[in-house]
């Protein structure tokens, strides 16, 4: 049955959302396919819903090939399993929580990793059922703290989550790779940019993991990626660590009056000016800056430490905090405030250092301040160092890593800049902004350790399971495909996933043209081709023409005044073609462009996964 | 592509699940459909799902012929619109509710009367947007004290609930007919015998109201039918009341011992030994019960009342809370306790009556007790009675209603019995049980008005607009459909609703034998017949069959040591039969017999409902 304008339960909006910034958030609002219903979470509207419907159907037959099966979880679940796994705790306010009548704990559910591996666990028993994925498309709770962008951020939201379960490793690694290929597949159907990255774990605990990023300024993550094909996400970019340095030659520390130098740039023009260095100038990067964070631990505790890194470079606390280095769990991380370096006297700002011998350190745990002390990888042993001596207006010159001072470990917190090079030697880095559409992790044996997960392997002994988890941002992809896919005016979704395959509108007055717009809407939809039908009466044809650039279904019909010379007028929005054609032929001319649309986006899953390997 | 027993997510159990009684939960929990999650909350496993979205799809397409469309909304929702409704509050502890980061109120939706609402006064303000039908299929929440029978009565399950909007009461009129159409016809296409049934609004307010009743057993809800098509659930059978009596030729009221009379059997033989009537005996509907309960109002207060009715009655606690006549909202109604009593030493045990004569009550709110005394509506005023006097060991007789006492209200509190007469006059009542599998409501203008949802009429003027609400249980029908198809070792299902159109059991060893059952599995797929095909290598024919039976895919094709002779066994086991058919006819016959099975569900909406207009 046609979707009818004259009934349809839609309503353009002239406005855009309070706050809206991007494009499909406020092109999905204006074009009536969602509607907000409090922050992060949105109401389906009839346009939004079969433009949802058309994804999760091309996510499902990825699936499928990919040999995973389908099942479906509770959206409410008991707490116990994930105070079992430490996420409880781990997942901190994000975690929407609740009690029932009985004070029973309950979690909306953020991801579902530790009900799978207890479902798999409770009918399982052997290697010979291995292995197993099974998948669902489901709704998903995190109570954001900042839910932004419409669909790109909520606070419910669709995801596709898949697990996978082995009894080892070259299992394991076999599960992974079908479901890489499942989403380089998924994402090239829905006409999706999309650029594997190398990523880091973070909560989620195991070893391998890549993102699948759409490229995109909207995006709130920042990846890096090469000439060479090399990409990650910045917590994911390793720094190339130079090789430790012999430093028997290297002058002995002493610390000097240097006022006058409240910034980098003056130290190093005194520096330059008071101990010219033989071999070169001493430059921003010889200065070891020693920057004061708070980190918030997942249990509420908050520890003050001190991050050591080149003065040319500047922390960034994201890359920090997603690196897994500050602790386990999700940790926030933030510059300290005036009252934290209040409470450490020995911090004194602007003059931070390490300690101006290896005999009296300042930072670090084994210092008397006991504050963690975590370096640049770059501070390798040997490097020698401009940097403050803990007094006001005095730093220590030639300071020795490894013979002067140590620290409590390292972390890749520096900011990853422009042409800093790839770690595989691929070549000069460039920065690029996109949006997370999905990301899959070799969980390996964490979940199954923590929820006691064995089954028999071929010689009779218990063996714990190895897991992968694979999640899809369904509704998520839904706005970067409207972010990719609109023009000024309104949405442009590709042919196969608009909310129907055509649009006509009756641009006329005159019971022969709306009889010719029904008419071919008949013979459209007796060819399997959905169509929505602008038949209202009283409204202009200039307002329809509007709301169907707003609406975005690529063809356009439009039945006017043309009839009367036996043609329409057919739009292709998406090739910016116009075109009046006979009557007669556009039934069989639409039907055959719509099909073919179908056709080359089921082929450019093949196409996506021979370029993947060819790289 | 087949589901092959070999991969398939499923392993049958033999034991039933602990505590389950009924065979929907037993047989859907061992056939490996469903596993429970939490108390009332299940995960759905492939087959499970299977048959769940074949439910979904004919609702969706009833839906749809009925001319609603498909929205959906969220299941986290703000509190605010179910406070300003009241239902925060009447839904009491069976809501799920939680804040989150921001200590702002959320619920976990039970039904969403309120959000869409909201959602349709944002989009619409004329009555030419009108009429409106829209619906969602959607996980519910609610925290039900005895979730119970597996997906009978869950904790989390899935609604359809659609909504109406109209100008009028004649559209909400049309509106509500249409789903009621599309009620009757989706469950005559699920297989599921089903009577409308005249309901109460309870806690969703509104006026007419009726309840689709699944007649079976195994339902909680006792339901009425007579002879000549009266149908109600017992809260919405009304007695019949008989006309006043002229009370001027009574005798007298008094008060006299009645030693020895503990139960009503002595005292109405008391009665007759030393009052004997002149016309025929005294029975125990000649006395006057007076029964002391307990309300608890959705605000927590807790009240005692006294209902008096005939002494051969009994009173049904469930129906007399469900009258709506004990106050606003969703009460509870049990027996007073002990301590309930103790506090009110003016309520005699034994000898409660509501006073001797009119000037001196004992119950009723302008009486010194303040206690709120309602009436069985048989008690009109001029019927006479035997009844306690509130004293220990003293009744008194020929207390006349109207003349000597009067009540607070009547309330339909007593319990129908079996011949009671229809209210319509179309014979004795009969008592059955059921399972609710869908409730409609006309609602009026109860929730349009707490939140202040006016459109503009035809001569301008806001007016608020009129609702009607439809819910139908799809993972409770599904419980439904499985206890009605079952038999003594498994499932059954329909054929059009069954996981897979065919079960194909590999029976014996051989490549000869797997080949012609892959054979056949390939060439029924290509007749877009599904197929479980259990090519398990090293499970025996037993099992295999076993597990068949447990499953219930009503299509068993068997192909064992007969392929010799060129034939497999076919099973039909809806008709219970079986019988060798030659290998090249199989597949044609089947095809021909799995399309037959789904045309003629199809066909069967069309016969329910001329059935119904018949009736």
């Amino acid at each position: 049955m046609a979707l009818r304008m004259s009934s349809l339960f839609v309503r353009t909006q002239k406005e855009d959302p309070v706050g809206a910034e991007v494009a499909s958030h406020k092109l999905l609002h204006r074009a009536g396919y969602i509607r907000r219903s409090a922050p992060g979470i949105y109401t389906w509207l009839p346009l939004g819903l079969a433009v949802l419907g058309k994804i999760e159907a091309i996510v499902r037959e990825e699936m499928a090939l990919a040999g995973s099966q389908e099942v479906h979880f509770p959206g409410l679940l008991p707490a116990d399993p994930y105070k079992k796994s430490g996420r409880w705790e781990a997942f901190g306010p994000d975690l929407f929580h609740l009690k029932d009548r009985r004070e029973n704990d309950y979690i909306l559910a953020p991801t579902h990793e530790e009900v799978f591996t207890l479902l798999v666990k409770d009918l399982y028993s052997s290697y010979k059922d291995l292995p197993l994925s099974i998948y669902q498309i489901q709704t998903k709770y995190r109570d954001e703290a900042r839910p932004r962008a419409g669909l790109l951020r909520g606070r419910e939201f669709i995801m596709k989550d898949a697990y996978s379960f082995d009894i080892d490793d070259a299992g394991l690694d076999a599960s992974y790779e079908a479901m890489r290929v499942a989403y380089l597949r998924a994402f090239a159907r829905l006409g999706l940019p999309c650029l594997p990255v190398k990523a880091t774990p973070g909560a989620m605990g195991g070893s391998g993991t890549e993102e699948f990023i759409y490229p995109s300024e909207v995006g709130e993550d920042t990846f890096v990626k090469s000439p060479g094909g090399y990409a990650a996400n910045v917590e994911a970019v390793t720094s190339i660590v130079p090789e430790a340095i012999p430093y028997s030659q290297s002058p002995a520390a002493h610390v000097e009056d240097t006022p006058d130098t409240p910034t980098i740039e003056t130290l190093v023009a005194a520096a330059n000016a008071s101990h010219p260095r033989s071999d070169r100038e001493w430059t921003a990067a010889d200065t070891l800056k020693n920057v004061v964070c708070a980190v918030t631990h997942p249990d509420g505790t908050r520890e003050i430490i001190v991050i050591g890194l080149p003065g040319d470079r500047e922390v960034d606390l994201d890359r920090a905090a997603g690196t897994g280095m500050l602790g386990d769990g999700e940790v926030d991380l933030e510059a300290a405030t005036a009252e934290d370096l209040a409470a450490h006297p020995e911090l004194v700002k602007g003059y931070i250092g390490p300690g101006n011998s290896l005999d009296a350190p300042v930072l670090g745990r084994e210092s008397p301040s006991k504050i963690r002390y975590l370096l640049d990888p770059r501070v390798v042993d040997g490097t020698r160092w401009i940097t403050g001596a803990n007094e006001p207006g005095r730093h220590v010159f030639d300071l020795v890593a490894g013979r002067d001072f140590t620290a409590d470990g390292t972390i890749e917190a520096a900011q990853v800049v422009l042409g800093d090079p790839a770690p595989d030697g691929s070549g000069p880095l460039e920065l690029a902004r996109g949006v997370e559409i999905g990301q899959i992790f070799k969980l390996g044996r964490k979940y199954a350790e923590s929820l006691d997960f064995k089954v028999l392997d071929q010689n009779g002994k218990a063996t714990t399971v190895t897991m992968g988890s694979y999640g899809l941002g369904v509704t998520r992809v839904m706005a970067c495909i409207a972010e990719e896919y609109h023009s000024e005016n309104g949405l442009l979704w590709p042919q196969h996933l608009a909310p129907a395959d055509v649009h006509i509108t009756v641009a006329g007055k005159g019971e022969e043209i709306a009889q010719a717009a029904e008419k071919m809407t008949t013979e459209l939809e007796a060819e399997g081709i959905s169509v929505l039908l602008d038949d209202r009466n009283k409204v202009s044809p200039g307002f329809k023409f509007a709301d169907a650039e707003l609406i975005g279904i690529p063809t356009v019909i439009v039945v006017g005044r043309g009839l009367a010379d036996g043609v329409v007028e057919v739009r292709d929005r998406l090739a910016g073609e116009k075109s009046d054609q006979p009557v007669a032929e556009v039934v069989p001319a639409t039907v055959a462009r719509v099909r073919e649309a179908y056709a080359k986006a089921a082929a450019a899953a093949d196409a996506a996964i021979s370029a993947d390997q060819n790289a």
